[in-house]
């Protein structure tokens, strides 16, 4: 395939990462998550986000969310996200079917929720007509590139908290939004009382595998069956695990994630003033949002792939990834201008 | 940890297998199955299957078989199983939870089904107060490391057909099973009617993975919705799917299976003899039981992982797999040796 | 408790029904619908159905909503419904967590999807990653008391058809709609290509029980199973069966919602002028909506009990039914008459 | 219909039962169980269950049972109950969908479970391979007509109580044992720890309706949201719990349940001696089970309907209920007779 910038999952495996694999191909392990490799990696993410933290790796994206989903909310009652997010559209309908719970989507601005529609949400308490909303699912960064910021994520979760409902946070590319932040996990996760994380690896420079974890510990107690019986639960776990733990030993995590981000600007600084191109903002996360004229889509595509994000407007999405290089952005834009004369 | 017999999971990735691995990490590839790894796959499994083949891969070997059983049953639906069962006794109740079906656990010998139990099991056709038998699962090799005969399978899934049943085989250790019988893949499977085989990977010498593969073409018309939903579909499917094409290539399939079964056998031969140890019977797969001393265990385990299967009888369950070397069985017949003396 | 317009399921059972009830209280009766009064309940639903209609009788109006779309779906795929519909906002999340699938529900006016709304929300067909709407759920009349016209049926459904998309319509207050638009019950069903109705019986006289009609007889073949599975095979059938029987006799049914729609058009007559009273339209079932002054409610709930439909606009619902009576609507125009003074 | 020994909901309803339902035929009723015939119906189950009982009203049997085990379980939890119970063989997997766990049907001698055979089944605790028990389903009286005395009630109960595990009554005829067992409801209950019975109505004499009811008050706090989400809430409830009320007060349900054992009595006394005719023991319900020759079963049937219960062994269950005549019995046992010589 030739190189592109459709998706942060296109790219391969990061060379540190798969390293950890070669060195985990040794001799007999145990199965089923009881691996040295397991323990050290879960002991990384204790450093991160405090030694009561509850780590449980599962094999992708999809699996994290509603596994979390499960752990958090009874089948009778709801749960509030963006109208954008990615439990809503684009995991055919997972959560409802392994969850059993019901999906409200929320109104979003630039894929961000906000306290003044979830309080439009906020309806029918105690209502045994209505599902009730348990759970708050924000993503970050969120499906457009954003990210909240530190102020409204307090606010978000502050505001879900004073309805004793829990908060789960859909992070498939959460180092993204941390680097950008410029705060660490746990500021953004545990100490603002955020329960569940779906925290991504795919999507980041791992082969394959992401981690639930848990900072209300009392949540996770059961929650070794619920990944079992929802098909989880690796059986060479150590083959995950240890891409964990090279991720975030020696702030891979954090070389990877500023890489990204770096080239997302750089291709926003080298896109946004040619002719015809219309871009949506300052790059908040590894993605690039920019309408251009429809004609231009195939010329492009015939030597860098990327995804068109809306059919109607043309808008059109160019993620970057560990493995992105200037060389990359440089073609693509010379063949954007070229375009636009 | 120390090698042992616990189970062919314990084992690390055959070095040929890590090789596809690395091969396949380069550039970009599409996600979510469109890659020329997942195509190259294919074409190794429809050598094998036959070209009408339908091949999905999911990351282990629980999913295999519920989104397998979810394709082919409907929730008001039963599926008829061993005792003994994987789906039945190590799945945490997935296949109900995924599935929605009941399964209907018949007595088994030797971890074997026979048309007769499962003619007593054919009742109450058409009553809407009785879930109605519609598929047959059978694990080929057994969980007792016994393998149906080409006779049985014939016997037992003709029957299915006459009743218009599906058959699944849950066959995580398939390829241990063809190598046991010298048939073809596809005499053992598409020839016989089988519908659905989940095609074991990760207990063969895997990092992880497993092959869904449907052989009545209508059955999968819409199983990449089922597997979406289901949370099995890996993103990178690449890193799945190079490994299954080293698997089959160059019959490496057939060295991993040879080796384990005869490992298992030079196990036999080794044990059955020693004053004490009481075994099952000629290994049919990779697998030896045995009943020992309980006294033994502990000591035995200092050197050797292995489980005990049956915690009232102390039958134990010594598993061999591609990695199993003579002096590994050696070291341990001199052990159980010296506890006999 | 006092007498209002709160919903028609506080009215009581109409007398004919009650009548049929004792009437079929009589000697024994086979169990779970293979009585006589069940035949001829259907009989009677043939006669305005079609002979090949199928007709199902289950509990209430959940039930037949859940169990039709359970019927209709599959879990990966999606039912587009309207934003206001009971079984989006009153089910309690019964649809998603029986039927398996996911709601889309889509904004309405006045309770009414549209064409233009239907398209905009049928998109990424054969994406294995989004739900794929598979079924059209009308509510007829809507939850706001509006009746689709028959060229709008027509055109809804027809624009179903052409997606090859199944068709369901909660009927819970059908006959209302039927009365209201002078056709038949054939022609605002199966002649315009519906493939189930919820026929609703509670609201409109019956003590207990709706029946779930299948036009479409293939879609019929196994919901036997799907109706004792969901817990809603009644086992002594013919006390459900019997009241349709007479409702369905000697037009009853029509006898029934002309009174209830005359008693609403009275009650919007009567209202309609009082200064203060802001009345949403002639009403098209049995339904008058109306924004009340907020301080007018809890005096007026202390003779006439209704709900406040709009917490934010205080408009009111008010219901007629079977047993309303002149007397009820004088009063109540009385005394908001005097509210408005 | 002839009359016979179908089934106790064969019979029609009680004429006390018939006549609460023409007395709450009366005016308007709040509706979903806030009518004072529900206030009041609860009143009359508190007096006899003690003040803290949670009682809630749901359509049918298979409802009680499944939403009870909703209630008692998570998905990934195992619920032992009797192979020959209704939740395993008569539900149509109910229980599997609806509630997602596991059943684990074990071995029962006269249709009664043993502490011996729970002892066997409770295994692997901890281990997230497998569904862990965590109810116990008691069948009271049980499927085979027979009833746990008080000593095994309160062994079972205690077993389950040591190992923490809930404990759920199936009552679909619970008074017959009652009357049988000559205790209180609530010595038979909440006394031995059961945390929620189903409490039968149909069977005993009702249109329809059954009652679930939690002695563990904290089982109870979400019920309510269960019962609407699995459509089980019924609008105008008043006409369910009405009957209810019929049924406790003065005793109704011992005079019912009286007559039910009494003819099952008088039928085994007059039968038992007849040659030919095999009968299983003195009737501890409304039951009498008895091996006859396989010609009879035809020509008995022309006057006397009734099931075969084994298809092998022509083992029939001939059931009384609240209306069986001594002449019903005398026709059947002079039928028998004539077949006997």
């Amino acid at each position: 395939m030739k190189r592109g910038f459709g998706s942060d999952n296109h790219a391969g495996v990061h060379p540190q990462i798969f390293a950890s694999l070669v060195a985990a191909n040794t001799e007999h392990a145990p199965a089923y998550g009881t691996d040295e490799w397991t323990d050290k990696a879960t002991e990384e993410f204790r450093k991160h986000f405090g030694s009561s933290a509850q780590v449980f790796f599962v094999f992708n994206g999809t699996a994290a969310n509603v596994t979390s989903l499960r752990a958090l909310s009874k089948p009778y009652q709801a749960v509030f996200c963006a109208d954008v997010s990615h439990i809503n559209v684009d995991e055919c309908g997972a959560p409802e079917y392994l969850a059993g719970c019901k999906l409200i989507p929320l109104t979003t601005v630039e894929g961000k929720l906000s306290v003044a529609e979830l309080e439009k949400a906020y309806i029918r308490r105690g209502d045994q007509h209505y599902s009730q909303g348990q759970v708050l699912s924000l993503t970050q960064p969120t499906e457009l590139g954003t990210t909240y910021s530190f102020a409204e994520l307090q606010a978000l979760i502050a505001w879900a908290k004073s309805k004793k409902m829990f908060v789960h946070i859909d992070g498939a590319r959460f180092t993204n939004a941390v680097t950008y932040l410029k705060k660490s996990f746990k500021e953004l996760t545990a100490d603002l009382g955020v329960d569940v994380l779906s925290f991504g690896g795919t999507k980041n420079g791992l082969m394959m595998g992401e981690a639930v974890i848990f900072f209300n510990k009392d949540l996770a107690y059961d929650f070794k069956y619920i990944r079992k019986q929802s098909a989880q639960l690796p059986s060479k776990t150590r083959f995950i695990s240890c891409q964990f733990q090279a991720f975030l030993q020696d702030n891979l995590w954090q070389k990877i994630s500023q890489h990204s981000l770096q080239m997302a600007h750089y291709l926003y600084e080298s896109v946004k003033d040619i002719p015809g191109v219309q871009v949506r903002g300052i790059p908040q996360s590894n993605a690039v949002f920019a309408i251009i004229p429809s004609e231009w889509v195939k010329k492009l595509r015939e030597n860098y792939f990327f995804y068109v994000w809306d059919e109607s407007t043309f808008e059109c999405r160019w993620m970057t990834s560990w493995d992105t290089q200037r060389e990359d952005i440089d073609g693509f834009t010379a063949a954007l201008k070229e375009l636009a004369q």
